[in-house]
């Protein structure tokens, strides 16, 4: 590690806020992290954990000793959020770095953009692909991030050091940090993340208003339990996505359904050779993923 | 259990044939159990394992004393199957009950239909809810049915003895036997399983596809790994159900695909409400499910 810094504010203390937090202070790259937010109770009970050092319910006032910003509220809120503390920030001699946890990023750039004219040179953005069922500083958890992936999109614009401070931040959780252009971020998150929540919702949605609807939740199995786990996720986090990253989503929608419209010329013709082919191919892509995704759990252990 | 029979043949002793005949010699449903298929290698492996007390490779041979006639071919060969014994089991005195396993059963009803002008009175269609990631005889288990579902789809042709006897069979083995008409079946496991492997199938045959492949695996989830399993079944099986349940399927398909047009539209227009009511009624199906599975699998236990 090679940055520690001493004041960390975390704008938004739920389970990605939260954890960043626990894991900061106990690793102390981080001399103090404080907390803001609107909901005191979740605030207070972040001192009560010991998950933050303190907290405000004045952003002007969190801000002040700030060197270090992570906006960590939901996805829509952050860029208002980015709205707000960009003019605050540019006041200041030396502005802190400011970086932030959303599943988007050309929303953010773009808010950024807006209000200072190009990309704050100290405004790194950032998305660590951590998550859990449950949700709120309650179950945040320092080991959140271990082993797990973050993407910083880094711009032109960016000051090195600026760079440096936030891909340290995550190193010191124990994330693995890669780099990538704002637009492949969204193309790859709407491709494996965006795209297949919507097409469980629509799934799940088109069946349960079946006129067979109680057979089918029935008679369901196993690969239909795994196949639409993700349409139990938190439908409000899912509507500010799909809107925040509305046209790498809508591009990957259109491209899943020319797909699906092929295979469905395919069973409409009975075409045994389109079939075997599309399904042997997405068969070979799927098992290469399975054993990626063993040989990285294997090389986490 | 009020069936106990002399003869069972089992014709096609794979994984779900070899795991019936464990089960039926280790209950003693039935006192004899043969194989009939075109591998020997599997037969006399049978033999060896003690799934199977003998085997033929003649059909006419194998059919000579059987008592009860169980179809465990893949899909597709199930249809030509009927196509075959029907004649053959017609000339008898007394026909032998006959059952399948196929996942798909209007094709065989078509099938059985074509060859006998009308649905034969001791034939009934059947479908265990089973299965493993492992394929073939060695893995054959004489539990694999403990506790899941059958669905029989009796037609008001058939014999009461007949669908009794196959019932029997059936709940001998642990299963859990229910009833449905064949066009509900076909509907049913359409929507919760063609369906879902068709859109894993395409969705990951589109992202292999994209530019940004390599990435797109990557970095993906959790999420993405559940969603895309069934992407790994085998593509011939696959090929087959698709053909075989090919009037199901395509209207699971439209209806699908017209639910993720509407969705489509409201990602487009940036519909808050829509894209809100859909993921919340679609989350609480979902968790529904959810709820209904893990009471099943306690009350399994």
């Amino acid at each position: 590690m090679t940055s520690r810094i001493d004041t960390t504010v975390i704008l938004g203390l739920g389970l990605i806020g939260g954890s960043l937090a626990r894991s900061l202070r106990s690793s102390g790259f981080s001399s103090r992290v404080l907390g803001f937010g609107h909901r005191e109770a979740s605030l207070a009970r972040g001192v009560e954990l010991g998950v933050i050092d303190g907290y405000s319910l004045d952003l002007e006032d969190a801000l002040a000793g700030a060197d270090l910003v992570v906006i960590a509220t939901p996805t829509l809120v952050a860029a208002q959020m980015l709205e707000r503390i960009l003019p605050v920030l540019k006041r200041r001699a030396t502005m802190p770095v400011v970086t932030d946890v959303a599943s988007v990023k050309g929303n953010l750039q773009r808010a950024a953009v807006a209000v200072w004219g190009s990309m704050p040179p100290r405004l790194v953005l950032g998305h660590p692909i951590a998550g859990s069922e449950r949700s709120g500083v309650d179950a945040s958890r320092a080991d959140l991030f271990v082993n797990h992936r973050v993407i910083l999109t880094p711009e032109p614009e960016n000051e090195t050091g600026a760079v440096s401070l936030v891909r340290d931040m995550w190193r010191s959780t124990g994330a693995d940090v890669v780099d990538m252009p704002v637009r492949e971020h969204d193309a790859v998150l709407a491709a494996t993340s965006h795209l297949p929540h919507i097409l469980a919702y629509a799934l799940v949605d088109a069946l349960a208003q079946s006129p067979v609807s109680d057979d089918i939740f029935r008679f369901a199995a196993g690969g239909f339990r795994d196949f639409t786990r993700i349409a139990s996720s938190d439908p409000v986090m899912w509507r500010d996505i799909a809107i925040a990253n509305r046209g790498a989503l809508l591009e990957a929608i259109d491209q899943f359904e020319h797909h699906l419209g092929v295979l469905r010329e395919a069973v409409a013709n009975e075409d045994a050779g389109v079939m075997l082919e599309t399904f042997t191919r997405a068969k070979q892509a799927r098992d290469e993923f399975a054993t990626m995704l063993q040989a990285r759990s294997r090389a986490a252990k």
